[in-house]
């Protein structure tokens, strides 16, 4: 019982992989807004599989409908429904594996959990459920822009052991993460991490990365102390995402090495605003946004799904060899990218709104 | 409004650093639990300060009263109300600040977002709000215990670039954590990291460090997906600490380097159960505890108050030199070890009762 | 935002009246479930307009559909998202009223609340708002009756002055309700209110009435003290409702007038068990479920939308006569009763799997 | 798991009447606002017993402190810790029913459901309870009243049979409200009132009654369709409280018998705002809050302690003749009415606040 998150901008996804279709149930979103599907569209379609020869060759042209909440192109403040149908997604492929647990897939927990799972495919762990957390995040992205212009901006900034480097946070665009099939910026690791890609995806294997995001423009204000810190709802969003295992905010861990008097953001005069000298902060003090950039990563694993021979046991602890058949991505993380953007933008908007209960 | 935590064993905490008291609400406890101070009383000593002459030489004494929902030794299912009284902490040693936001500390952002702010040493932001979730936390770890068996045991990693080697976390006890004052289980970095202090100390300066932590013999099922998954519940919980920046589960973001041939954990059976031959998942399948033991990482940053002179601005924007005169720990990690385990047995009481729904 | 309801068993429900559908996603159901769309059509055509010449003309087939949550028949555990798609409403009706505030509609609060309203027909505050408790509570009566044997039967008490008596809550049944056009099963008062609302409907005018409900079979242990009595959830499912104007349970408002010695149910032994020998109680103590049959009635104004010219003014202030041209319900009360059962069970079974937890 | 009231302005309250004391954290209060024990106090007085012969001669002079959340007579916007010590409360008294649940008394509930409760009188069923309610009430009516003037009066309508009238909701006062020793404002009702107590004090017996409350000056728009409608919010609180048994709204019950033409409330200009000729809505139009006085009535059924003896059964079914020895109030409505008032004041400031995300 957790499919939905948000105190002021309540998002509820549902939605199996193999079922009629996945969505969302977007509650709280303010009334008047100009919205239409079209605006929905662009960040499901970065996201959709079979974008290059590197992602999965599965071809899911997801449409999403709003159901609800919106009339003559305006938001009536009312509930929002979201859904996008499921393509036929040859289950078959994944039929012999029922009886297995697949290593590093949900599919043991669930069982053991639920007592019932998906037959096939993942079903609420799998990458698909995404789907509802991207048609509710544009639609945060919207207004947070509108209102406030903040601006969230993800990219690659390394896949196996490639990293990029130059990047600037302050001026990054979507449309530079975009200009290559990876989503990383940085021209020469981009370059080297797609011949990377293409090694594992022809060694039948799969490699994991980094994806980092900032967000510009936040006001002084959002993030709600204690338990709802900025960070600590961003550390949340980003963990409840398949395949993540880590996340750091500023100076991350590399900070733990540092002395305070390294460390420490000092003051000084930005314009008409008090800002800091350095960001090791990664734009929150006392878990409020200090107007700062916010600046985070998130650490995805390989994806699970490989194509060479994996010995295992089955539920009943009979020793098998597994083979998956059907194509999958060799490397999630240039797709995580918006996603990782979506559930920013719901965690900030969220905060935003607690926050103008105070104005 | 965001000082609760959890759906079904809830925490509220309340209290500044210089007002009567802080303390805790906790909602949810069941009932018939033996438990009095005493069992509180131990996790509060071993975050308290001047535990060494390496922590700040404070005296505070913390005693904890238990003010609701105990009678005659046993818990009634009500609400069990916490209350550590406060002692005078010579709020003069801060008044020169009060102009001045301290770099990289809460008084910049609480003063905008709430227009006013606590006099003085943090209020809400300080480590001192902490107790709360200390005594909190050490009610839900003996629930975990006696109803399941589970042992949180946190340690420290690192501090600065000392890092600790061979802890072996399917054994390493609180005795051993607690034998060495910097709470660093490996004997010999734990003379290295005592060394390192020292002379941050004396330099006026402080260090940032790494705190471990395992959860050991949870069942298979702990976990809500999709937004409430064990390790999304577990990086909020420490992200909401203060000072820290990072957080990892399981091989963390130095298995985005791995392969998926590599990173995989192949099940095994182990003795009538099927377990994991590794354990690069840290614990969890698809959000859901997997019966391996739980691991993870939380990065703290180096203490933002140090001795040290520190260029900066007033709220004007008026140049200033700020230096503090009360004394503050120079490395806050080895406290934090108690809070680690606090905030873990928080996150999972409250799943381990949301999984009971369903048996 | 506030379209969900419950802790444990949650439902979101969205849609307006005149957009693409209707629906809900439920969050919370347990696996395993037997289910498929047979299991809530059946509520749903209870619900529905037009079941006689007595309810309004408009033809709404509405069927229910499942997009997620069920394979095979048997529940996943995860979100259950529900759909039924509206029928063109002929929107021309309300065309004219757009610069009027229907008078004790809420047309004029949801302008001032949101600066903007559904163009027509009453938005979320429409009667068709229901459709989503309907197809959620039905899923909620199924997991009552199949796990505990809770029996849900609500009927038409009064119409107007018209008062049913002789109904035996132990043993009243849904068929011998769904008997008579009215709902209400005294045969010599059903006479009475077809008539009345007959007369009502000749006159374009309407009229209120109240609907009784028993559940029957709770075991002892349902409510959450102190917030979450039984009796408070009931009183704000069902004052959630559109059009209703009053809660009682058990004596009700009529008990105020006794003495304790009089209101006061004494205990005895039924069986093995302590029972109570009256139910002034209404099936509660300090807000738990006692084991005796809970009891109690919702009060249902008159519909708003009548016929007869009313004097009132436009948003500008200018005088106006309306007159609804559209045919609507004159009397209300006989389709809120597989409503106020279905509001009643989500009710229940929030609070059933609370108390789970303690089991 | 629900001592916890409000989405935005949040209540915890905790507490037996035996233990060390009962209380309340206060979650979202804003910060700023000049608040100390003074503004608290008097609720607080205005629902102690002993202020008349006519109720339980108990002396508790509850005073109130703040622990947390306000310094220097300033709110800080951090949670507000309220204590109020209990006295020693004869726990003897008590004593001999431990064995024997008292009739329509929830020692039998809470036993069955917690396996456990408090040894005497009450727990968290007993009407010391409220003290968390009221201390926390209050703070909010102070908000309500700072900012936007609402007022809100509650007073006893009747006691038994006996029925106030005439009384006027546009001006009714607190003051005029105490100037009767029953809080019926209607001087004549107020006689019968006071000799009917006498009689059922004489009689060991005890007697119901209703509150009445009117909310004035709130603004458009407060509510929050569908679950959180503005009469469903104060329904559920009202019936939280110990002893009530009805809540309607406006026209309420006798509402039901009207005819839509009667019933409707026709807009009208009032100054340079609409509202309505009539107010059978008692305030709310959809759920939200129309600009003009919400209205309702509570009602209470007699106190379950009676000094009559009354036969009943033990826990194990052994019939015994129970007699109360402690003295108790043999009408507690004249003390529900500030609890009244307080329980509206939480529901009002939470739906203030969460409209203001909205402004």
């Amino acid at each position: 019982m957790s499919s939905s998150l948000g105190t002021l901008f309540r998002v509820s996804t549902f939605g199996e992989s193999h079922g009629i279709g996945v969505g969302a149930v977007v509650d709280g979103c303010p009334a008047g807004l100009r919205l239409s599907e079209a605006d929905i569209q662009p960040q499901l379609d970065r996201r959709r599989p079979g974008q290059s020869d590197l992602t999965t060759p599965r071809e899911e042209a997801d449409r999403v409908s709003i159901l609800s909440g919106v009339e003559n192109g305006l938001t009536l403040g009312t509930p929002i429904g979201l859904l996008v149908h499921n393509k036929d997604q040859r289950p078959g492929d994944y039929d012999e594996m029922d009886q297995v647990p697949r290593p590093s897939h949900a599919d043991f927990t669930y069982q053991l959990k639920y007592g019932n799972r998906a037959s096939s495919g993942g079903g609420r762990s799998s990458a698909r459920e995404t789907i509802g957390r991207v048609v509710a995040g544009a639609i945060a992205e919207k207004i947070l822009y509108d209102e406030w212009g903040v601006e969230i901006v993800a990219w690659v900034s390394s896949i196996g052991a490639e990293q990029a480097s130059g990047i600037n946070p302050d001026t990054i665009s979507r449309a530079q993460v975009d200009g290559r099939i990876t989503r990383c910026p940085d021209p020469s690791a981009a370059v080297r991490m797609e011949a990377l890609v293409r090694e594992v995806l022809a060694a039948k294997d799969s490699i994991g990365g980094v994806v980092s995001c900032v967000c510009r423009n936040l006001p002084v204000g959002w993030g709600e102390p204690v338990f709802d810190r900025l960070e600590a709802m961003l550390a949340q969003a980003m963990l409840s995402l398949p395949a993540t295992k880590g996340f750091e905010i500023g100076s991350g861990f590399a900070g733990t090495r540092l002395r305070g008097s390294q460390h420490n953001d000092p003051f000084v005069m930005k314009g008409d605003r008090l800002g800091t000298v350095t960001n090791n902060a990664g734009g929150t003090l006392g878990g409020i946004s200090s107007g700062e950039p916010v600046l985070f990563r998130v650490a995805f694993k390989p994806v699970a799904t490989i194509g060479q021979a994996q010995q295992t046991v089955d539920f009943a602890g009979k020793p098998v060899v597994l083979e998956a058949k059907g194509r999958h991505d060799p490397c999630v993380v240039p797709r995580a990218v918006p996603i990782v953007e979506s559930m920013a933008a719901l965690v900030l908007l969220d905060l935003a709104l607690r926050q103008k209960v105070r104005e």
